[in-house]
């Protein structure tokens, strides 16, 4: 892709901002990088590291004086207060970019926070691991996966070019809609399936105790996955879950209402009607692979485990 | 382990059937195996794919004349008829196991079919995979898994050990409980998981729909899990749902209050409960973890794809 910005500045080097180092280093993507990290820890550790020989900087002014491009990666909880950071410090022109998980709330907090000739893009790559760290980096994280950007309205068609570049650079795909759109889409593809593994983790400890049994023990197909989802950090999903709370609310109203008609059919027994809500989801779920909606990482969809099913079926 | 079966009878060579048939082989668990499969076309395959050299004869009946040990590998909805279809051809002191994955219902159809003479053990192997049909059984399918034996009170405790030896022997973990707890277990760990996931499916399409928008494509962490799932045989769920109705209805009124124990916080924007709750599933995973209550397979847990989150965080 070649140099696509000028001076690069990178707040937070946890699991995301190392990654984007790291490969924006990989790609040559920026001519100069400085990082920061609000831990002396984390910080002490990046230079340890020396990943592509980054420049590392105590606070996240200093990171971004100057900066063409600043990402900060920092929890949804802390966005705002790092965008008022370094407000004094960037240049008229500079482009501003997050990877927070939730957009309007925090875009609007941003926004108002940072001076008018400052561009905002804010940014989300759906893309992570169970770690975090520095350490946990990898300059491959962004390969293939989507970067969602929600700029406001007014937003120059420059900047957001300018964003759209660097997000391409790392090897992500590029997708722009409004933050409402984004926080409404991933409050079901993301926020949902968390709040129920959470929740259904509670269900199974509490037929735990009432049974005197160990329930979590046999695992069979599901569960296991979703006590995966369940061990996500809970400082970060609490500020996800407050960030984003009236799509979230909307969409588990959706959820009640859909596993309530699921509910009613197995009440009445009702055979026909059930195989025919099941039946939806599966063709539906193939009509997805075959669009490739889901599939965009073969290599690692690939490597996805066995499923557990309860039994064989001749068809 | 060395032959702990005379005369073997497989009914169903579908992916559990016929991992029987290849386990059983590979344990030398049998001194003589003969299967059937409802399905010619199936018969024909095991014929041709010639596992462990295994007799293959045309009726349930044929195979279990005389057979010392009967499995009866079909779906759920199927499971009492082989019974009966079987039940005169049965020696006296006969085992029959099942492997379905709702007990109570179908133990009680299976016991009122069978002779007073036969001993019915109840088995659910939780084990599988996503394929089904006899090119998909695997001899080390049940390795290291538990299966959960759920006999009848009045059971002769050698009929139990003759049924225990024999799983043990396909490498499985036994575990004995009563069919009911072994429901209940299952609707938590697995029937509410797949019944969840079925749901979200329709809740993410309703929105596509409103939204004109293509939201499951942005599948972040914990979506792409539930589309797995949901991808499940909707036959087989549905006689799983309607087999076990009261206890996956009871577990999903329990997982109702819960998810409204989350939403309640979410909606007071009460952060300190929120996190104090999310904690404790975080927790407990760790505790299982530890325990080893889930990965009782430590290589298959390792393939296990990165989780996707949704930022780093510091911590």
């Amino acid at each position: 892709m070649g140099v696509v910005v000028g001076k690069l500045a990178i707040v937070g080097q946890g699991l995301i901002g190392s990654s984007i180092t790291r490969a924006a280093f990989a790609a040559r993507a920026a001519r100069e990088v400085v990082v920061t990290d609000a831990s002396a820890k984390v910080r002490r550790r990046v230079t340890e590291l020396g990943i592509g020989e980054a420049r590392v900087v105590e606070t996240a002014a200093d990171a971004a004086a100057g900066a063409d491009l600043v990402v900060i990666c920092v929890p949804v909880g802390r966005i705002v207060a790092v965008a008022r950071d370094i407000a004094g410090a960037l240049k008229d022109g500079a482009v501003v970019c997050d990877v927070g998980s939730v957009k309007a709330e925090v875009a609007a907090g941003m926004r108002a926070a940072l001076p008018a000739a400052v561009h905002l893009v804010p940014a989300h790559p759906l893309a992570g691991t169970e770690f975090s760290g520095p350490d946990a980096g990898q300059a491959n994280l962004f390969s293939s996966r989507w970067c969602i950007l929600t700029p406001p309205e007014r937003t120059s068609a420059e900047a957001v070019a300018a964003a759209r570049a660097f997000w391409e650079a790392l090897g992500a795909q590029v997708a722009i809609m409004s933050p409402l759109l984004h926080d409404r889409v991933l409050s079901v593809t993301s926020h949902l399936p968390h709040l129920i593994a959470f929740s259904i983790f509670h269900t199974a400890l509490r037929m735990e105790e009432e049974f005197a049994s160990e329930v979590i023990k046999f695992s069979a197909g599901g569960f296991r996955d979703f006590t995966r989802i369940a061990s996500s950090n809970p400082g970060m999903w609490r500020d996800i879950f407050l960030s984003n709370r009236e799509p979230v609310l909307e969409t588990l109203a959706r959820f009640r209402d859909d596993i309530e008609t699921f509910a009613r059919a197995i009440e009445a027994g009702d055979g026909e009607r059930l195989e025919a809500l099941l039946s939806t989801s599966r063709l539906t779920r193939r009509k997805i692979i075959e669009k490739e909606h889901i599939s965009l990482q073969p290599a690692r969809e690939e490597a996805l485990p066995p499923l557990i099913s309860p039994y064989a079926s001749d068809d």
